[in-house]
C-alpha cells in the first residue's frame, strides 16, 4: 500500500502544479499586460521544466511496479499513470526540447505568413514540424505513426476506424448540404447592432441556464474563446462581435459544455489522473451537445428569442420560429471556426485526410496547398482564393497538434449518440429548455458521463452513458431532420 | 566560469517560478472564484514545495563554493545567493512545515477572533506562533532573536539602531500631535458621495502621473490593496469607498510607488536575485515618497483638486488650499492602516516594542492585550474599547510576520531623506507636480535608486541615492513644517 500512497501523493502534487501552469495560460490570454510576454515565456518554460522532471521521475517506475490496486478507480489510476510515464520517458530530452522550441517559434512564423498571405514563409517551418512529429510518433509507437499522435488526444482511437466512419458520413453530409443550399426558403442573416454589455449579460444568463457554477469559475473576454482549468476552478471565456450576437452566445454555451464536464467530475477524482475530462473527443461531445443539440434547439432558441427581444428590442426577426431558422442558418464559408453544424464536419474530414498524408509521408509539405484547394473545391463547391482562407487558417499544425482535428467530429458524433440516449431516457428536456433551463439534460449528462471523469477509456465512457456502441447515425439523423424542418426540404 | 553560469541559470529558473507563485497570490485576491480556495491552497503548497526544494538544492553549495565573480553585480549576486541558501538550509524541514501549517491556520483563527471580539480564541494560536518564530530565529542566528527575524525583511537592520531612532522620534511626534490636535483651525472631513467608476478613472490618471507603465501592469480592485510581481509584470490594486475618495486615490499612488520601483529596475537584473526591491524598508520608501512627500504636496493636491471638481462637481471644498488641508487632515484613530502621516509612525513604534518583547520572552502572549492598551492610551491619549481596535487589528502576527512592522517607519524615514536629497538636486519638481506630473521626481528616483534593484544592501542603497547617512531628521522636519502651515501653528 505504501507504493500506491506515495504514487498518489506525488501525482496529486504534479496535478496541482499542472493547474498552476494552466492558470498561467489563462492569465496570458485574459489579463496579462502586453509588455510581459517575453518574461511570461520564461515563466512557462520554467513550469514546463518542473513538470517534465516530475513526469519522468524514476521513482514513478518503482512505485508503478510495486503498487497494487484494490478498486476499479485505483486500477485505472495505475493504468493512466503508467501510460503517462511511458509517453513522457519515450521522448528523448533532445527531441522534447526541439519540439518545444519549434512549437513556440512556428506559431509566430505561421501568424506572419497568414497575415502576409505568404505560404512560402511558413513551409520550411512546417516541414521541420512534420519531421519532428514523425520522429516523436516513432518514439511513441512501433505501429502507425498517425495513430501514435492521435492517441495523445483520443486514447484508443485509430485512423482506420475514424477514417471509415468519416467516409460513411461524407456522402450524406454533402448531399444534405446541396439540398439545404438549393432550398427555396433561405433564412436571412441578422442586420442589427447588438451592444457588447447586453450581449455579455445574456451570455451570463445562458451560462447559468446550462448549469455553469459561478462559485467555481468566471467569464472573461478573449480573442479565441476557450475553457481552462479543472476541479474547483474552471474558467470560461468568450468574445463579442456587435453585429453577430450568436458568436458570443454560442461560444459561451460551447465553453460552458466543457466547463460543466470539468465541474461535474466527482470530487473523489479531483487532483488525480482521473480528475479531468477523459479525451478531447469526449470533451467536445459535452461542448457540442450543449451548444447544438440543446442550445440551437427550437425550445431553447424560443426562450432565447424572448430574452433578446427584451434586451435589444426589435432586431428584425419576426418570431421565435424565424429566429430558430436564423440561429441555424447554413452558410457556406472558408473558415472552420465560423462554420455551421453541417459544414463543420466537412472541414474536419479534409484536415484529417491531409494531416494523415503528411505524417505518413504520402504528401509533401510543398504540395499541401494544392491538395487542400483541390479537396476544398470538391467538398464545398467553391475555390479557395487565398491561403488565409485555406491551409493557413488554423494554428493547429504550427502548434504541432497533428491528430487533434478528428476529435472535433468525433465529439459531434458522440454528442449525437448522447442526445439520442438522453432524450429516450429523460422526458422533460424540451419543456425545461423552453423555460430557459437545461437542468434535466445537465443532470442526466452529469450522472451518466461527467461525474466519472477519466474513470473509463473514452469510447467506454460513451458506451456506458448511452447504453449502445457509438455510430454516426444519430448525428446524421439529427442533422437531416433538423434542416428538413427549417429549410422545408 | 561554469559554476557561475550554472548558478545563474538555476537561479533564473527559480526566480521565474517565484514570479509564477506570486501571480497565483495576485489571482487569489483579484480573480479567483470563491469556491476555489481549498484547491488553491494545494496549488500554492505544491509551488512552495518546488521552490523550497530548489532553494535548498545541494548543488547550490557546490556552485557557490566554486563560482568567481568578476563584476560588482556578480559579487553581490553571490552574496545574496549564499545568504538565501544559508537561510533556507538552516530551517529544518520539520519546522518549515510546522510554520507553513500554522501560518495558514492562524490567519483564519485570527479573522474569526477579531470578528467576534474574542481574543481568548486567538491567544493559544498566537502563543504557538511566537514559540515557532523563536525557534526559527534561533536556527537563523546565534545573536539576538528579534534581529534574526528582522533581517528577513531588512537585511542589516538591528533592533538597537531602529529602537534608538524610534526613541528619538517619539517625543517630537507626540508633541507635534498635541499641537495639531489642539489647533484652533481644523480642516473639515469630506461629506459627499464619490461614485466608484469616477474614482477609478481618476486613480488611473494619478497612476499615469506618477509614471506607472500600463504596458507592464494593470489595476484591479481588492479588499486590501497591494502591489504584486517584478520585472515586466507588476500589477497594482486598489479599493473604493464612495464616501472617501482618498482611500482609493492614495492607495493607488502608494502601490504605484512600489510598482515604479520594480518596473524601474534595470533590465540586466531581471530574473536574478538583484531583480527585486532590496528590502521592505527601501520598498516602503518608494511607496511613501510617492504617496506623501509628492502625492500629498500642495502642488499635486492643487492639480488633483481641479480634476476632482471637473469629475465630481462641487463636493464641498472651496479651493485648492482648503483641499490640501483636507487631504492632510490629522485624525486620531485606533487603526494603523487608516492613520495619517503623523500618527502612523506612533502605531508602528508601539507594535515594534511589543513584538520585540514577545520574541525575546519579556512579554507573555497572555499579557499582550493589556500591554497594548496601556501603551495606546499613553501614546494616543485615548482608551482602546475593543480588541478589533487594538491588538487584534493587524494580520501580521497571525501571518508570522514578526520584524516586519518597523520597516514601515524605516520606509518613512528613508522617504524623508530621499525627498530632501531629491529636492536639493532637482529644481522643477513642484512645478511639474502642479501640472500633474511626477516625472522629474520619478526620473531622479529611477536614476539614483530604483534601477539598482538589489545591487547594494538596503542602507547603502539609500546612502548612494541621498549622498548622506539616513536619519530621522528630514522626515520630522518635513512633518513639522507641513503641519505648521496647514494648522497655522
Amino acid at each position: 500500500m505504501t507504493a500506491l500512497a506515495d504514487l498518489k501523493a506525488y501525482l496529486r502534487e504534479t496535478e496541482a502544479l499542472t493547474c498552476v501552469a494552466e492558470r498561467l495560460g489563462w492569465d496570458q490570454e485574459t489579463m496579462m499586460p502586453r509588455g510581459a510576454a517575453e518574461q511570461r515565456a520564461e515563466e512557462l518554460a520554467a513550469m514546463e521544466s518542473v513538470l517534465h522532471a516530475r513526469r519522468t521521475d524514476p521513482r514513478l517506475e518503482d512505485w508503478l511496479a510495486r503498487a497494487e490496486a484494490t478498486t476499479e478507480a485505483e486500477a485505472r489510476l495505475l493504468d493512466l499513470a503508467g501510460r503517462n510515464y511511458n509517453r513522457a520517458t519515450r521522448i528523448p530530452a533532445r527531441l522534447a526540447t526541439e519540439l518545444a522550441r519549434l512549437t513556440s517559434l512556428a506559431q509566430g512564423v505561421w501568424a506572419e505568413a497568414r497575415a502576409a498571405e505568404a505560404p512560402a514563409a511558413f513551409l520550411p517551418t512546417l516541414a521541420q514540424m512534420v519531421a519532428l512529429k514523425r520522429e516523436e510518433a516513432a518514439c511513441l509507437s512501433e505501429g502507425d505513426l498517425y495513430d501514435a499522435l492521435l492517441d495523445d488526444y483520443e486514447p484508443g482511437a485509430t485512423h482506420r476506424v475514424l477514417g471509415a466512419m468519416f467516409d460513411r458520413m461524407r456522402p450524406r453530409l454533402v448531399s444534405l448540404r446541396e439540398k439545404v443550399l438549393g432550398a427555396a426558403h433561405q433564412p436571412p442573416a441578422l442586420d442589427h447592432v447588438f451592444p457588447e454589455a447586453t450581449q455579455l449579460r445574456i451570455a451570463r444568463i445562458c451560462a447559468s441556464a446550462f448549469g455553469y457554477d459561478w462559485t467555481l469559475g468566471r467569464l472573461d473576454l478573449v480573442v479565441h474563446p476557450f475553457c481552462s482549468g479543472s476541479g474547483r476552478d474552471v474558467r470560461i471565456t468568450t468574445r463579442v462581435c456587435e453585429s453577430d450576437p450568436f458568436n458570443c452566445l454560442y461560444s459561451t454555451i460551447h465553453e460552458v459544455g466543457h466547463a460543466c464536464y470539468e465541474q461535474g467530475i466527482a470530487a473523489e477524482h479531483a487532483l488525480t489522473p482521473l480528475g479531468r475530462g477523459v479525451s478531447m473527443g469526449v470533451h467536445e461531445s459535452q461542448s457540442r451537445i450543449y451548444e447544438n443539440q440543446l442550445g440551437r434547439s427550437a425550445p431553447f432558441t424560443g426562450w432565447l428569442y424572448q430574452r433578446m427581444v427584451d434586451a435589444f428590442g426589435d432586431f428584425g426577426v419576426a418570431d421565435a420560429q424565424a429566429f430558430h431558422a436564423v440561429v441555424n442558418r447554413v452558410n457556406p464559408g472558408f473558415i472552420r471556426t465560423e462554420a455551421d453544424e453541417l459544414h463543420y464536419n466537412l472541414h474536419v474530414m479534409l484536415r484529417f485526410d491531409l494531416e494523415r498524408q503528411l505524417i505518413t509521408g504520402k504528401l509533401e509539405v510543398a504540395d499541401l496547398e494544392a491538395a487542400w484547394n483541390v479537396r476544398f473545391l470538391a467538398d464545398f463547391g467553391v475555390a479557395v482564393e487565398k491561403p488565409s482562407q485555406g491551409f493557413l487558417q488554423d494554428v493547429h499544425w504550427a502548434g504541432g497538434l497533428f491528430g487533434y482535428f478528428p476529435t472535433y467530429t468525433l465529439g459531434n458524433v458522440y454528442a449525437g449518440c448522447l442526445n439520442r440516449a438522453m432524450r429516450a431516457a429523460v422526458p422533460g428536456i424540451d419543456a425545461a429548455l423552453a423555460e430557459g433551463s437545461a437542468k434535466p439534460a445537465t443532470d442526466w449528462l452529469r450522472e451518466n458521463l461527467q461525474r466519472h471523469g477519466g474513470l473509463r477509456p473514452p469510447r467506454e465512457t460513451i458506451v456506458t452513458a448511452c447504453g449502445f456502441e457509438p455510430t454516426e447515425e444519430p448525428l446524421l439523423d439529427y442533422l437531416e431532420s433538423k434542416y428538413a424542418a427549417i429549410y422545408r426540404l
